[in-house]
């Protein structure tokens, strides 16, 4: 049988959260995101960022919430910027395009945003009004190749956001790895301090589904629901996502869960350089990018499932391999038995 | 403690959906819908309409399922035909208009559509290119009112919307109440047959969350997993709408979990009627709509809660009570005595 | 030969508007609206209407302005209520909703908007987040059957969006044929102080094409040039806009043409009623009305175009007359003729 | 007094457009473009393609040319691919974002695109249904820079979209001045056989306003009224643009209008050469982008206005003139004496 180290949404949800779903599950409540579970839910997240009466809402999936967000702060003139291989940019099908918005691209080598890409992005963009006219900077943490904003990186996006007068936003599918991170000193206040909105992924961290819109200011969130309504975002038994993050924040599942995931990343990656194989990026959260002679890569697909990132040269490849809460410490040991 | 006849979704889901949920949680499937259980619930429901190799795909919510399938059938200039009542002309925040399309709403006395009001829609709409051209026939089924269409009334729908070049669809939010309905000959494969496409409500019959989506003409669903994308609607753990509509549809949970919900509300309406009050609609489904003296609704309103539909003259309104299948029978002989 | 009073812009444009574009063509002048021309047109209208400073705004279509003034005011979950034979409701083939927002259409016998249509559109769809929210209420003045509100009818308007947080908007396609009517004591201030924004159409008054838009609160306007260019309506020779309304409000050809518009449909309504013929409407502006046997119909289409506007009973109809600046005084006495 | 070189629209229009204008301005015609002129017009544009009963419209500006072109052939998750300067891309204010479509921006250094670039976009964006589907190529001809493709340039496009399934398109804003280029050998009935649509452009070639639009491909025209009319872009005299496209094909105005244009640009630029400077990019058609001194730019703008391209090195800089019918000899005179 093929073990799947392909992502971390192979899985069902983590059992904690399982069972708070079947606890309450005849408990009624009211729907559309009014029970009492999600007022809950709210009221976790702002302690855990130190903000108390910050808007939270929940959705179902990240491209729901990139969009949903995205839309509702910038006039229709307005453009996100991103980097080039960004979630937005890549691999959302043009979800903010059809939403309207131009996404501004900036190269960047390692999929970092840096100041001067912001800088140089407003400069080529202004030329009111025959240019879209940049106002977000998008950025992942976790990146998509798993690196984690420290703080000082975040605080010189946001000054130099303040000083455009941009807003700074954060697509937090990997929120957790990036915040388990021991090699990011950033912490939860910082997210609400730093960044006038984020996300919280629910889903990868151990979630049916569900993600957390938190905005920092206030004013951002103004008329919200209607957002969510209008495009269809809205669940009837809202009670479902508000329950998944109660489950997750009460007692600090989504950190110690994902401390997890990071962990055996950590080990894995270990054991491959240990075996004299060499990582196309740096293990930060809870992906890995060895670079892998490609028969030996082959060997590996016949026990393991995993994305093929891209050739190398002409004998070695890199590959992706992604961990969770769900991941099995027997089939990490079989892969690092193969190596 | 006040008992909730608000609406069908004020619990979880189903115990055999949570059941189905538990089980499978650990097993590793593909995400985005490519999991085995998403390709077995299709395969049910195809067996269930009786047609093989429909297409079928799952949605989140029942606003996401009407503006996908409109707004991926429509072009830009071309209008939906609705009841003035009909949920996505009232209910959904002006979605389908957001998608970019014009909602003709059409004066409906029980709404109902009627052929009629189709023909006249689509006379007092044509002045190409100055009006935006009617091409999809919007119906609910139950009705808004808990209204179940006959297999003639659908039949006479479709017949004029094949002749005017419409599309006919259903919204199914309640299509089990009305498939069980004892007021309706209508069958599965009627559904196939007398619709160009249609939804599958999950939500209310007893899902967490989810609708099935089904293309009776294959050409209609082209390229749909994009719209599903680019519209935020793909949430990565696809299987969790996949396995809720197995459990559905294996052992046709689907039209029992319905009929059980048609018979507490079946009890409730008859009881009423017995104790001497009127019903504001006939009770065909799995709401009621009596009519009773403020003062009773008052008395009522301490021990229930449910939705105050309009006054009906100085001393009587009309409230509405949904039933479902998580509905309490002791909760409803609770609500009788107090008549 | 036919001669047409199918409209009023069946001809090119004004004398006086040919005379100002030959006399100015081969001066060079800055494009897309930065000329000077379009300044002194600016300044032109805000004198007009005892406003100065006021943002105004030229594109080359009625429904341009009315779609761009919208969607620009309106956010993406907020409707625009309308008279339901309104023009953005019924002959612009869904430009609004193609921009994103639901047209909220109230019924009207005679297609004036009133207070109360207003107040009962709001109450009936206010239920946040679940339906689209009313923002806007739009009117046309003229109306399309040649209706001119008056100042009480305005002001009445007027105070009621005020009080529901509601903006009004006129669409003055026939904005000169009502200001110059002898019906309505409206005054051109009063456009500034009882309306939010309007547009003063060029077209039907003489102009070859242009509209101005006219923001009476300035923050409506912000950023607006960028919407127009966005929306394809900025043309690079923005001067040939500009100039036309420097044309129209020099020496005051707006209204003298209108006034001149006026007359000739007056003429033509006292003689067709001497005839002994009634009006489906009263005629107050540059169109009529007039019922009219159908076999006397058919004989005037032998000598000219006109628009049959719909059967009165079984053996009259009612056809509509446009009178325009251009319309020839022997083709008046000529209809006369065959009365 | 300064004389203007920035650009290709700085006066009004061609002398014979006015004169025909003038000439029929009292003669009335059908209103929305289904006038004698307009009809004339696309019959003698078929003519000089060679492709009688090919679709063609007109309307206001090339940005609205462009958005309802691309946002009628495309559907909603479909791209467009264009080279990071190209209009679409850079200056029209994210309009086709805004109509709902990505834009894919391939990297050029002269600003062509080459069938490499398409090839490699479509690979780059290939991962459904996560990624926008590309499925358009946009081209400028002349290109922003003033090129012109060759016969044997377009076809190359023309085979690798033909190959990929991809719909080429040119924008011809400045198309007359590329057809009558002496660098390239592309013929009129090339652009009919070698795109699928392509527009227009008028307003540059000596027009007031308007471009037309041709569909290769009558099925990609389907409806298209309803898009002209539904985006704003149906002026109710569309005589108007019918009779400029007359005026420039009845008597090859516009070939010959191009030609003199491009003569005024080739006498600059070679005069520019032989007074020792060098040029940004070789003169093909009406721009020319010589380097010059700052110094001397900055005694040139005591006289002349142009746009400054930007920044050589320290002591140079490239600068933008633009010729067209209306450019003065003597000025070009004048212009090479300051040299």
């Amino acid at each position: 049988m093929i073990y799947s180290f392909r992502d971390d949404y192979t899985e069902g949800c983590h059992p904690e959260i399982l069972a708070a779903l079947s606890e309450t599950n005849l408990v009624q409540q009211t729907p559309y995101g009014e029970d009492d579970y999600t007022a809950k839910a709210k009221s976790l997240i702002c302690e855990k960022i130190g903000a108390p009466g910050t808007p939270v809402h929940f959705v179902a999936s990240g491209t729901m919430a990139n969009l949903l967000m995205i839309a509702a702060v910038l006039k229709p003139f307005e453009a996100a910027v991103s980097v080039a291989g960004g979630h937005i940019a890549a691999h959302e099908t043009g979800a903010i395009e059809r939403a309207g918005h131009k996404v501004i691209e900036v190269e960047s080598s390692d999929g970092k945003m840096r100041p001067e890409m912001i800088t140089a992005a407003v400069h080529e963009n202004t030329m009111p009004p025959h240019m879209a006219r940049p106002r977000l900077v998008y950025i992942s943490n976790a990146t998509e190749t798993g690196l984690a904003y420290s703080k000082a990186e975040l605080t010189a996006l946001y000054d130099t956001c303040e000083s455009l007068d941009l807003l700074l936003m954060i697509d937090g599918a990997r929120l957790g790895a990036a915040m388990a991170s021991g090699h990011s000193d950033l912490t939860w206040p910082d997210l609400a301090a730093l960044t006038h909105m984020f996300w919280i992924g629910g889903t990868k961290v151990g979630g049916l589904f569900g993600e957390a819109i938190v905005f920092n200011r206030a004013e951002l969130a103004q008329d919200f629901p209607f957002h969510i309504k209008q495009r269809g975002a809205m669940i009837s038994k809202g009670r479902a996502l508000g329950l998944q993050f109660c489950a997750l924040f009460e007692n600090d599942l989504y950190m110690s869960a994902a401390r997890a995931a990071n962990a055996k990343a950590a080990e894995l990656s270990a054991a491959i350089e240990t075996a004299g194989f060499s990582l196309n990026d740096p293990t930060q959260t809870n992906q890995l990018f060895p670079i892998l002679p490609n028969d030996l890569i082959e060997r590996l697909e016949q026990d393991f499932a995993f994305h093929r990132w891209g050739p190398v040269d002409e004998e070695n490849s890199a590959v992706r391999l992604v961990t969770s809460w769900a991941t099995e410490p027997a089939q990490i040991k079989r892969f690092i038995g193969l190596l």
